[in-house]
């Protein structure tokens, strides 16, 4: 039987359990389990964009050089890197996480091969629903067919997938099914967003050539914060893509010239950096770098794994998978009242996540979660069930 | 001869003169004439930004409600309306200026009529670089013809064009070049960033259906502050943007439901939208309603008028209309030494804008600047230019 005490002596033996005083809360009563949809504040980015607007107000204008904000995108994207298993000039960090899934589809049909017909990308009905839209609305402007569903490839040409599942958690082998695609002639465009900052992501490992993500869940970047794009430096002389600004122009300020893109990662860069949102996404990227990616991870299926317990033994219905290396950072229950009991556990401080129809989300940033955290907030669920209306 | 003692009784009958005490300003001793590229820092945006931060921290996901998050990109759009002669729901703020022009063109190509041949989209070789390489960006995604120049609008389906030119500041008439480009059965993208917060708009009144800008300028809105896109609620129905995120669903969190774009100008919208930016865009949006835009453009069509006056009392050559009527914010200036001149205006502490390869701008922001601050600049030129290297 666990109990509250059991998750006390874990968080007492964990390693990670002081990087919680780096984040700004100011009601310690509130547990909070939505880090995967919005992180919480670090101390770090309240400090970070004190000092931005001091340069705006000081440096004005001047700024964009002083302080290199006209490089903020790559510098940003190359802190990235090494939690995505990325080199320096890969990634880059701008826009959301739609206007970066549109642009690497474009790019992935343009890296696929000719085969003489129209292109056929491959999304499943069940991804995160921006994916799908994002997929629908280029099929519109392109002439390319849509494959609803990923589990047959034979015929593909582009895959646009999340490596987690955003309702169950379900994590799939990344270099396996790159590989999987690859052997079908198919480029893999992954969706990292529930993956990037809990993960341990090895996309050189894998041989991945394009990927996206967003920096305001597990990154804790703020909300709404740019999202990333990561190509491949295998096959930066071969990208081009759709939205053409003058931030991606090789000699920017020679205003009179065609479009001439920059080499490698910049050459997906649209208009002007926003500086306040990347000002806030590095300084949650920092943090999970200086705690590191290993220890963040490992922590992470502690806790969902003593989710999935706390779930079995409240009798609940957990469909997150059980083998920790097929799940990402949260547990998924299923429950007809999801909606009620959703909204019952805000009014005891417990904030998780509900998905339609009826998932119940229980997200665990581990920089930020504590064992007694889950322990509290599956209990408050169970205790709820246990109470008639 | 106009001297300092002029530009101060001019100071001390401006009417906005204590606008210029809502604004952080650390070193009264800077000439700030940069405001046409980056605004100045409105105190009321380093208090918002604070509370944001409270938000964010202390009400976390719940934000998105309590807060309404969920609807700033369109809650601000409803608050710039008013200063682009728009109505509510036509205007929403999101993303770059480089993604709003890739989408209006995208749009305006699917509104205008088919004439059984590629289309043709129209812009000028001298507008800013972005508008021309989004277009031909666009050629390279669908089957559309570019037009270099908008002189004649024979056969063109789209124009994209900006109402001030970056270099000159000459000023279009909005209504009659509506009127050229629609007589020609073609469709036009009005690109107001250096027109929006320093002129007065009327888009509803001119017949405008599509225009982009960016809010980073006389609007203040913040380094890299988000844009905003305008679509016409006489077009409203006909529109369908490129890049579909979940922001745009009709009912975004019903999860498994095909593409069904929201009413009105929401379709427009990608991803989760960029809070931090928003706040302070929302913030110098509101320092420019509240100042009232009669009074901002008056004041700016007096500062140019003394700019050029300045100008020609010191020789300098002056490409700026002369018609108030004719002209934006800024005034410029030909010089062959441009690169050097703002380089050691620089060092004098007295900063104004410069584009390749010969023209100096002196932007002329009506909140926050005043006439001794044009008299100085325009000064200091001269000075330096009677100075031996």
């Amino acid at each position: 039987m666990i109990d509250r005490s059991t998750a006390l002596q874990l968080d007492a033996a964990d390693p990670l359990a002081s990087w919680r005083d780096e984040f700004v809360i100011p009601d310690p009563d509130v547990v909070y389990l939505d880090g995967n949809s919005l992180g919480r504040t670090p101390k770090r980015t309240v400090e970070a964009l004190h000092r931005v607007l001091d340069e705006w107000s000081g440096d004005l204008i001047t700024s964009w050089w002083e302080h290199d904000w006209l490089n903020l995108a790559l510098s940003v994207g190359d802190e990235l890197a090494p939690l995505l298993g990325a080199g320096p000039g890969e990634v880059a960090v701008h826009e959301s996480t739609t206007v970066g899934i549109f642009q690497q589809v474009n790019v992935a049909l343009d890296l696929a091969a000719d085969r003489g017909r129209p292109r056929v990308v491959a999304v499943d009905d069940g991804d995160f629903p921006t994916d799908r839209y994002v997929v629908e609305g280029i099929a519109r402007l392109r002439d390319v067919e849509i494959r609803h569903g990923i589990d047959d490839l034979d015929g593909v040409d582009v895959v646009l997938r999340s490596l987690v599942d955003y309702r169950t958690a379900e994590l799939v082998d990344l270099t396996d099914e790159t590989d999987r695609a690859r052997q079908a002639g198919a480029v893999t465009v992954w969706d990292l967003s529930h993956a990037a900052g809990v993960l341990v992501l090895d996309l050189h490992g894998a041989g991945v050539d394009l990927a996206v993500g967003c920096t305001y869940k597990f990154l804790n970047g703020g909300p709404g914060a740019p999202a990333f794009v990561y190509v491949s430096e295998r096959v930066h002389d071969r990208v081009t893509q759709p939205i053409w600004g003058w931030f991606a122009q090789h000699d920017q300020f020679a205003m009179e010239r065609p479009f001439d893109p920059r080499r490698g990662v910049g050459r997906m860069l649209n208009g002007t950096p926003p500086v306040l949102g990347l000002t806030a996404a590095r300084e949650g990227i920092r943090l999970s770098v200086d705690a590191g990616i290993d220890a963040i991870a490992a922590k992470g299926r502690a806790l969902t794994g003593f989710g999935i317990e706390l779930a079995d033994q409240f009798g609940l219905v957990n469909v997150t998978p059980r083998d920790p290396a097929r799940r990402g950072g949260h547990v998924a229950v299923r429950h007809p009242d999801a909606r009620r009991l959703h909204a019952a556990l805000g009014e005891r401080k417990v904030i998780i996540d509900r998905r339609d129809p009826d998932i119940l989300r229980f997200g665990m940033s581990p920089l930020t979660t504590s064992y007694a955290d889950v322990h509290e907030a599956f209990a408050a669920l169970a205790d709820l069930l246990a109470t008639p209306d």
